[in-house]
């Protein structure tokens, strides 16, 4: 077996292993060295360090601190990679932790992080997902069951100083747009429950009050929540510091496209197996600004879809400008309420939106005023027929099951 | 073979045509009547009723008048139908007219319609894409070939008159946002070019005046240009008149996501063999409120691509909320330097993400403030490798072949 | 559109059109000849030449004189093919004759021709199905749909004298071992019934009596009956006479693997639009003996199965040894028994097996004595669910609708 | 995680693991006993019980008494499973041993079990696959790399006493026509080397003498090598005796159709985590004889191949009728011949053949005389372009890596 560089006990608090952080800093010191060529495997929290519990309760994910995430098991330095390169990532396995085969899903207050349909599902809900090997179903989602699409949400390498100067600049002038908005509108630096790594003392304070929130992908690549890169994937990644500095985290067991439930996908803790690489002066090379990269050939299979479209109307009737976010939010609403005369809750609709493999395609875009978005659900996740007929709906669901929900205190 | 119920003569004038018509309206009269459970053929013009030709010029690109478009065959009403019956559409098969084995690609000038980077490609460009059989190929975009994901850019039900109204309401009041934009924000009524099939007389004058463009997707589908709508496919449409009024259109040979390039796909004049049936009071069974489909079982597959990311930063590194629209565009932007550093120019690079099969998908959608898109293009349809290596690009092309150019006069 | 090199009436007997031939033989003279990168139309007749009719009776398929198959378009003449030379064929489209929009499958009677299944099938049954655009469904065997996988069972090039002459004597030797067998061993050359294309007089007598006969797929390609080489494909084929001298016929709308009903696949009359190149030397070059081919992007996709293991222990428990043939026709008839369960006859489950596009697998080669054969029946082409579950299968067919069936005289 | 019933120490033999057994007989005791629906593991060795070592000589390929074969770990008996029953076998996972991440294949000699091409290569070859994650590659096979598409070889349930004696008479009466074949036709009862689990004594004496060898695939299932029944299919199992007695090993981490290289694919010691459940009378029911399974929707996907045809006629030119075995074997041979012109020795490219995912389709078996057999070649295993061009074939290796070979002593 090849080397475990990184290891993590779920036991033990995040803050206390020194291989794990949650911002993003050119100081965070690289926590192991692997050449170029070399395979090793990396264990990591899930995204919120173990906060989020296997119950029926939804009280952790509407008590959450948001601010203490991601943590991520790295940076991990490679020989010879300098700025400009292009890191080489062979993603060669990906599993969940032996004694923690399950993940969560859910959605956050509005009062506290939110989501994408935040307006409609705005109290905490949960939902516990079990792995059965390749396959997850759920206790609180009834009649679903699909095999695993498992993906690192959130993967890339450290920023040098200009670049993190250029992220915290641009986010800050957003927030200040609306400062007092809830959800607010970005995720600024925030010292207080950084974890720096192996940095300590006055540089660790400095680097702390600085360093990046790890919430927003990036030009690096970062929390991207791209569903398929998954297992068995090759990504390109741009390098800004001497030795890369590659972190990784926020492991999923599947997700579909958006991750429109925020917390998240199926959330878990686990290990990835993976390579590096490199090719010199890569960037310039390939005229590379964000990575990327070559899905695996073992991806989850399906040959049927229903697919709903969405318009860039939004539910008060309001005309948007080609806006492809309001347009996918409609295609989500119209398949939650597709899913609802099937006897599933609009809660447990959203979460089989949040939690499958679905596909969200941007599928028109000039057609002023509308954009049209497409969101494709797999009809074989079901194990019933959900597709439409002359007899209309069968309610196979009755409705006994429902998803953990914590009203706001 | 079953009946051509509609026919189109390509050396005709559309607006002599009185089985077309270009404007959505429920006083258009029905042009044939079929039974639920019947298949027949429909012909139709390409978008423009044929004013881009097969020619080495963009000057007809540039100086079309786009209160035309565009050319729908119908409207034909379905026996049986109510409001609020769902109409089933089997797409059975489509092709391009014998007698005219090719599209058309292109970008229109900022001044006269503008396209997804119009800022970056402001002025009038074309290119023709030849038909070989089930594949395409362009004398102006060398080192691609694919085969064709033919579909209907354009179908849909007549709307009533309070749809209608709502249609022209909301539009209007966004088009009064900001009233002198280039490219305007909405297309509204405008009854000078309008073609109202068979209506004539102040009925005709009056509807014309009234009558919705049809550049948007709406509530009833229309203007999706969604490529997945392919041959093959079964589409549920909404009901809002008796007898449906189906019609359709802008037929194209191939279109990548968000049909980015505006003018437009691979644009053709074809026809259609489709098979109809209702659902009965199928809107509120299954609570639809726009259409839905399933994809087609013959489609073009691909299991290899190479997929660009984008963030909503824009290319001043202005930062945007959650705006999947600008993240697409830097996903597209990404793609086009890449594979510039293979031989293409600009606009041969965007004109392949306009024109060939490549999927975008809305990968993250709540990781504050950055949306991620992915632009996925698959690696089969060039000719040569265009995979990143340790060795860097080889320039394929040597530049001699380009698109034509029609500058703005 | 393309130049159509060879016109077949389907009112005319195919013997009175002298682009047709029934035989292989290197001097039957080629009808056209067409420069390397051209691409052209060729139309054909169905194998019998239009002696199948679209009716009722299995009449046709009892009395048919098999010495006359198949109908062949060609030869067409490579400007430049030398012996040595791999010819490169791509298969742009096929299509069936606009006018004659079916196809027809059958068993023969065991005394003419028999089958894959004779013993269990021995009289002359027909099923026609009904083309509808992409899809075919059969008014003798209910409850099945699917799209086609067009493709021609016959093409290839002439034979030289020398391989002419292999295949005569080696066919007659196998003859010889057992010649009053029915259905036969092989099929010799017969003068009477032969059609060689434009020879005449002596030239033709003599042709005719040496001719090989088409039916068995040979070195050269020929009736190979390979579902896969549908319209799409790109076929590498050994040329052995200056010019090539390709022909084809015997087009298929489906057909499962191994063609195992014989009279045949989804047959029918259509036109095949393809283009062809050169590999100078491809032969040696390659190590080519056999043609060699790559499918096609375009093909029906499925991704859900029910497959069917076959050993090589006969219906009478007689043990074979490494006897795929054996192991393949055990698979059939297990998924024949099973597919009567849901009410289909023998006659139509096997009619599924010869018409859909099932895959047939040399799954185990090697573990002496038993070969194992999977079929696998795609789910999908059913409009009921054909899946196993603990309550048991359930009867959609009513046994109302039979396939005719015409006894022996 | 599941509990695991059976554990294997790949440091201790096999036969000193009494839930190990390597023949078939119902009086084999069942070593664990587990509900229908519940989830667990099971370990296992490779079928040689560790006899092939990761080294770089054949020797123990040529030296190997394959009498020992299969040891498989078993019987579990299934609560309430009952003769007539289907026992329903989810493939949850399947996986290498942690601290065995490899495998081997190679040809038997053909005085000690040959193989599918024995002829051409008769003497003992071997060579040694390393899993990288998903993927596996060769240090004696170069250029070629791909995800493995894990499966149980052999799994099947307990033959009850008359299945029994029908297996082993009919084997008897085959090997009885040339008791003297080398290899021989069948592999008989043989005691000496029989590890009957938990039976001792006389009782294990008696079962041991009768117990039916593993080589073969038979109606149970059992070694049927079937590379598609991987990990994430569901398999429908005849029951024959009570409680089911379901066994398993022989575990590959990839497989091409037919297993031509007999030792074998690439073999492995792993685990199996799987799920049981129950169709009560499920074999009248469905009219099951052989096992039937559903694929996994897991699979490594290709869209493009190279694909070789063969027919019956052998290498000395001799005719066989409708024979798919000669038929898949000159196909083999021409895919070889094909390969060996970019730079692979043969015995390379038959290993290609037998361990990576390649498709062998029964393609046409009625065309009298000649079946016609498919070998299809995933093209991207290579890491270079084995597709033909009109350049000719580039030797992409230089022959300095060669498979170790173990001349018969």
């Amino acid at each position: 077996m090849p080397e475990t560089l990184i290891k993590v006990d779920l036991s033990q608090s995040a803050y206390d292993n020194d291989m794990v952080h949650n911002r993003w800093h050119p100081d965070i010191p690289m926590v192991a060295t692997v050449k170029p060529g070399s395979d090793f495997i990396v264990e990591t929290y899930d995204w919120t360090g173990g906060f989020i519990k296997n119950n029926d309760s939804a009280d952790d994910v509407r008590d959450i601190d948001l601010s203490i995430v991601h943590f991520l098991s790295g940076p991990i330095g490679v020989e010879g990679a300098e700025p400009g390169d292009l890191l080489v990532v062979d993603l060669l396995d990906i599993g969940a932790k032996p004694d923690s085969q399950w993940g969560f899903n859910g959605f956050f207050s509005k009062k506290n992080g939110g989501g994408f349909l935040t307006e409609h599902f705005p109290q905490a809900q949960k939902s516990i997902w079990d792995f059965e090997g390749l396959y997850t179903k759920s206790r609180h989602v009834p009649g679903v069951r699909f095999p695993g699409l498992i993906h690192p949400g959130l993967i890339g390498c450290l920023p040098d100083p200009k670049m993190l100067a250029t992220w915290n600049a641009r986010e800050q002038g957003l927030y200040d747009t609306d400062p007092g908005r809830v959800p607010a509108l970005a995720t600024l630096p925030f010292g207080p429950t950084a974890h720096m790594g192996r940095l300590s003392g006055d540089a660790k304070a400095k680097a702390a009050s600085e360093g990046a929130r790890t919430v927003p992908p990036r030009e690096h690549g970062g929390n991207c929540d791209i569903k398929d890169l998954s297992r068995g994937s090759k990504i390109y990644f741009p390098v800004y510091v001497p030795g890369a500095g590659l972190s990784m985290g926020d492991l999923h067991f599947s997700q579909g496209d958006g991750e429109i439930t925020f917390c998240g996908a199926i959330e878990m803790a686990g290990w990835v197996h993976l390579k590096v690489d490199l090719i010199k002066d890569g960037m310039a090379k390939y005229g590379i600004k964000n990575p990327i990269f070559k899905p695996s050939p073992i991806t989850p299979q399906y040959d049927d879809y229903l697919i709903f479209e969405g318009i860039s109307v939004d539910e008060q009737g309001g005309q948007h400008y080609l806006d492809v976010h309001v347009a996918y939010r409609q295609a989500c609403l119209n398949a939650i309420e597709y899913l609802k005369k099937f006897g599933y809750s609009g809660a447990q609709a959203y979460s089989i939106l949040g939690t499958a493999p679905v596909q969200g395609h941007i599928s028109g875009v000039v057609d002023i005023p509308n954009a049209c978005a497409t969101l494709w659900i797999p009809t074989k996740i079901f194990e019933f027929d959900i597709n439409p007929s002359a007899a209309g709906p069968t309610k196979f669901l009755d409705g006994s099951i429902q998803m953990p929900l914590s009203p706001d205190l």
